[in-house]
């Protein structure tokens, strides 16, 4: 009989969720010792990795699952993450944030506050193209928004073309290398930006997405881009964006994510010119979302089928 | 043989781009006297109204023909307006601003300028509900990107249900009438208003739209609802839309037009709390998009056939 641990601040919410829906034969347990499925956090689930001596499959409540991917770590087990419910909330940001950008919003309500009837014209994301560094499943559902508002989409991935709503892939030179050479890499990246909008960096944490956004990048981007970083901060080169907006060599960054979080009060991106920082709030792993995600893997689980969202220990991700 | 004068502020750019489309037996002419076809501003078009003795079509470049709606004017032609060409512009302007209020842009802007890493959650449309007022042309763009959204939509019309986007239509009780009688809209109007988040108002200046978003229709308004106007300035009841805002009985409005234009200096507008205004710069006739209409008209036009995007003057719009 399946005996499952959650490992969460929002244990009871997701306890009701997971009752209600009556799945045969699932037990509860908050003993570390008798669980095979774990459901969690995986900041959580990483201290109590060790104490787990029975757990056969672990649902990460997160995208990033970099938590659990440390090589001295444990994987003796099946990881599956959160995949497919921050599409349409990551859409939200990353397209409130492009159109505040295209319809002047701040400029707008300066004029206002200097009561000036000053009828600038807004830019328009119709016609425009945008480029998505990574396109899993968080960057398929941007690609579908982006076709929505008539723009053009390009891809930057490692993966296959399994996009329909990409207009253009790219992919780095040694399509089968799992980990990044930046040498390699260059030639295809700086191709790819060169003909940008808006360069959407969609990444998870690995070792081969490592400062991928570096001063090359920036610099191969048109002057009037705007950089939006929704995956992880490990990606981005922090100095050398700061140089590339403080000297104008692109239009502006909008970043969730910052290499250390919270920010430290003493880092430059605070006062960046045209640098917005949302502080890690771009999508929100609900209750609601997550549990529908678990119960259909539970499903797979109890029936001995292959799970969905597999993590590949070694990709990590 | 057909005979074009064009009356707009860029006569040249219209010209070329309507010459490379080399429509058969067009001919140009810059004589009032000599042109049956005129593609023009409506305001320009009013000045030389009666100067125009042999026209039998104008197409309008705009969508908003109020300028020509006088009754003392002549009606003796055949007008056709803008249409079909706002609709993903004005979809850019208004979730750009709906998607600023959920993601609280401003007050994060504010949260960097304070130095404080402070992750207060975003708001969502996913699931939330939009009404329109109005179920035009441009209505019914916004009502298709609000599903890609994930939005509930609600649509206010006199006319038909044409939609397939809007889930829920309302309707004034006396669909009959083409003049509004503010008595008999209101419980409709009220009923509808009362299950939104948002509402949009795409509607054309006419005597039955004035003042249509009353005092009453704001109380009906759930108080986090955010009211948006993309139409005319008309429809608002400016004083009491001060009050609304200045009680917190909405929680903000974002209007693109205001009774008139320019806002006079001392106009409240300029300083009413959550009140955010664009200064008529929503959407905007881009040549190369009217000329497209224009051209697509001018073949129905030469082959006798009825032209689309007809204006109806009784109606007014």
């Amino acid at each position: 009989m399946p005996k499952l641990l959650i490992l969460s601040s929002e244990i009871e919410e997701y306890r009701n969720r997971i009752q209600q829906a009556n799945l045969a034969n699932l037990e509860f347990t908050d003993q570390l010792d008798d669980c095979d499925i774990v459901l969690g956090e995986p900041r959580v689930i990483r201290e109590k990795l060790p104490q787990l001596p029975y757990v056969k499959w672990i649902q990460s409540m997160y995208a990033g699952v970099e938590a659990l991917m440390d090589p001295s770590f444990r994987h003796d087990y099946i990881l599956t993450n959160a995949r497919g419910v921050f599409g349409e909330l990551m859409s939200e940001y990353v397209f409130g944030y492009l159109l505040a950008h295209e319809k002047k919003i701040f400029k707008r309500q300066q004029a206002q506050q200097d009561k000036k009837y000053d009828r600038f014209e807004s830019g328009w994301l119709r016609g425009k193209t945008l480029g998505l560094l990574g396109v899993g499943s968080i960057g398929a559902h941007l690609a579908g928004m982006a076709k929505h508002f008539g723009m053009n989409v390009h891809g930057f991935t490692r993966g296959s073309e399994t996009s329909t709503h990409v207009d253009r892939y790219f992919h780095p030179l040694e399509s089968d290398s799992l980990l990044s050479n930046q040498q390699e890499l260059a030639p295809a990246l700086q191709s790819f930006a060169s003909e940008l909008d808006y360069l959407v960096v969609v990444l998870p944490r690995t070792e081969g997405t490592n400062q991928i956004v570096d001063a090359d990048l920036l610099n191969a981007l048109p002057s009037h881009a705007v950089l939006v970083n929704v995956g992880r901060g490990n990606a981005v080169d922090e100095p050398a964006l700061v140089d590339a907006l403080t000297q104008g060599k692109i239009a502006s960054a909008v970043l969730d994510v910052t290499a250390q979080e919270p920010l430290p009060e003493d880092h430059p991106f605070w006062t960046t010119p045209n640098l917005l920082l949302t502080f890690h709030t771009s999508a929100i792993s609900y209750p609601e979302d997550i549990t529908r995600l678990f119960i259909e893997n539970y499903h797979l689980y109890v029936e001995g089928k292959p799970l969905k969202y597999l993590v590949d220990f070694e990709r990590g991700y």
